[in-house]
């Protein structure tokens, strides 16, 4: 009597390489969102705080968090892909191409790239590259991903493996070149830091010095702004620990802003050459971040470099007496940074 | 010497059939409001998540949701009605006329219908018609609510009982018909899922699978932004057990995002039939909820029919062995729904 | 290896009096923020509340809550004022020159007016008067402030001791008039009470009646809101206690809030004489208010003029009974009203 109309999502035998899964409920941008990022995370970078910076930067207005974008295109891709995840994995080639606006209507679809089973024949991984669209269908972001799916029925037979090449970074040719951007009257009084790209040494570590005690209202008003209707962040049922799993993305936002401090002027995310998520965070979990300067590069927006940094997340200190068990995400990407 | 400047509001003795109280606070819409509502409650609804899809239903961009016209409809009641009230009994009678957009100033009006003093003497039923106003006067929603408010005093006469006659269901030649929306360019493959109208059939029942645990800071914003002043839900002293009662309202909203999951495309409220809160709700609480399909009606309204469900709101999964009394809410509504 | 990127603030030895400090990121103010304010205080105020009745006030829509402004300015100058900051000891002279709209981009500078190092000589008092301008370059607001700073050796030399002068109120001539504010029109039906300036007393005392319990989510969200960085509010692991100290502004807030009852027609905030925050409030505090009318006023502004208003927040009720401990701000300020 209790018909099933709602969607219980893909499992592992459900994904074939090659399908393409237009995501439905595209998403309008709006001023809303930008404020609630705002207050959402500690981010207080001034090309997305000043309409004013923005344009001397040849933007029509202060765009959206680039990461705003990247949850909101992942959380798309979340009844399709995930509902039935066991883990995410991991990420890979993601570029941002241009920044976004209110204004923007964004839609996502992803291609399988890949499956693997697992030896427990239980679950299997499964790549898929989602791309993000703006109205014009115009490519705005794009990303790999791999999960650990469930399978519907462990009995059901192995499919055929095929994992799919997965470049280690983006190279920098590769990195996008956002239309119009120009850093040739970038401000560094109003940006908060003095520091520009020729200040940076590969091999420079820096401390993000703060940190935030994460609370159950703030991930889960955040990961429902994305719309990823994931359960296991929402529904203290779900997990047998009576615990909400925060998203992994909140820490990705949470450890971003937390880099303003020391790199105030790393702007916009160009491109995430790699990312993971190595614990789970809980609400009451104190998120810190720092910082590895792995290389400079040059870039074609006038006025601007490239920088390749590796920020890590950790629930302690960063030092010597780090206790690794408490790293929380490892994402390693570029970004775009005056001269 | 303290100065009873503030409102205490209107007690049982204070109301008169067929008084009509004009609230005060008009309330301009704003984005900001859509993206709250939007963090606040995991409605994927896309007619309100895309300007483009709800162009392509004939409105100028994505609507409100319908609950939150309705909140803050209610809310301006609130002052005038149910400062004082021991419990809000229900609703009927509701039709939502149009959707309403950012940039829309609603005001609120009621006209008290009737009143009925309570054996105990303490306490009495008034059962007003409030409606909400655009800037034209136009009428964009209204509904019938009865609540049990204190009296004054015990002791003071009591009034003539007048029961209004309240109608259990709008009737089908009764829905608003929304001027301007469309169906007839609906993709269902934006939308999420791909039942129309005629894949419900009534005595159908739907579990909407997900469960949310409400924490107190999120139905605390909600109801603020609703400027909805009763005191139990903010004031944890308020109350003998040192709960704050959540705004029954939070859990209306909670139950119809819900049933995004299997009723994606019953899009735009129509109207409600009935309505009521039949358990208080506190933080800490999961709400799950189901429907019962209970009626299909044509619409004049293109490529649209309606669908009469009752949702079901619950603090316990659906089931034979469901225990009654975990039940929170039980809304009887139409809304509408592609052919 | 671990570089000092990161700005860790000014220490008292820093500050020089005469110096001028720019403060970085400049704040675009969207419907968002607005949005923002009314969902996370219950400020139910008709000119920030309607588009129509702020037009009908003479100006071209709602404004932002004044206290947004203040609090969004007092945020900008965290990082280069109140980083090393022990206490946030009081402020005078401030006047809100205009109210602010979505679309104003605000920036922040501050002068240092006076310092005297403590006895202990591990901390010592910093004046400073920080302006918050528009984008042509006018002053929207200005305030001064004293902060007890943080040495960073308490070896380091005495510096001169200056204090500046420092009036006690903003006199009656030098309150702005905000240009275009006309109450001429002012509907008190809207407004939500019938008290207009004539009925208040220099000496009448008013108790605003509601209480509200405060949560992490809601002062970290705002707190972010502003852009304020000063870690106490957000990381529990800042503080020996383990609590996370709220925003001062954030009681200001709630305070200015909770005088709708009783104070609904005060609209806007034309200056603070005077404001000190007398003891700190944690999460789970229920935090209630009263108001004492200390002097009435002319303002030249067209059926308005000026009242002069002492608010108490605290966490016990007001009466003669109440436990002074429990006092958390203490605020005497002039709002414009109708006549």
């Amino acid at each position: 009597m209790m018909q099933e109309k709602a969607e219980r999502g893909r499992f592992f035998e459900d994904f074939e390489v090659g399908q393409l899964l237009t995501h439905p409920v595209p998403r309008t941008l709006t001023h809303g969102d930008r404020a609630l990022y705002t207050s959402l995370y500690p981010d207080r970078r001034v090309i997305t705080s000043s309409d004013l910076f923005a344009r001397a930067c040849g933007l029509p207005e202060a765009p959206l968090h680039d990461l705003a974008l990247f949850h909101i295109v992942f959380g798309k891709s979340v009844p399709d892909i995930s509902l039935n995840a066991i883990a995410n994995l991991g990420y890979a080639s993601c570029r941002f191409h241009r920044p976004v606006f209110a204004g923007d209507t964004i839609s996502a679809k992803s291609l399988v790239l890949g499956k693997k089973e697992n030896s427990s024949r239980k679950s299997g991984i499964v790549w898929v590259r989602t791309t993000g669209l703006d109205r014009a269908g115009e490519t705005v972001l794009e990303f790999v991903r791999w999960v650990m799916v469930a399978k519907r029925n462990p009995d059901s037979p192995t499919a055929e493996t095929i994992i799919p090449e997965c470049p280690d970074m983006v190279a920098v040719p590769d990195l996008p070149v956002p239309a119009g951007v120009d850093f040739m009257r970038y401000d560094f009084a109003l940006s908060g830091e003095p520091h520009r790209l020729g200040d940076y040494r590969p091999g420079e570590m820096i401390n993000h010095i703060d940190g935030v005690t994460v609370e159950e209202a703030e991930h889960m008003m955040a990961t429902r702004l994305w719309q990823n209707n994931a359960r296991v962040h929402f529904n203290a049922e779900s997990r047998k620990d009576g615990r909400r799993l925060i998203y992994g993305g909140h820490i990705m936002s949470l450890a971003r802003a937390l880099t303003c401090n020391g790199l105030a002027n790393a702007q916009l995310m160009l491109a995430m050459n790699a990312g993971a998520h190595l614990s789970p965070c809980f609400a009451g979990d104190t998120v810190r971040a720092w910082s590895h300067v792995v290389e400079i590069a040059d870039s074609a927006v006038p006025g601007a470099g490239a920088i390749r940094l590796r920020t890590i997340a950790s629930r302690s200190e960063p030092g010597p007496d780090h206790d690794d068990s408490d790293t929380l995400l490892d994402i390693d990407y570029w970004a775009l940074m005056p001269l």
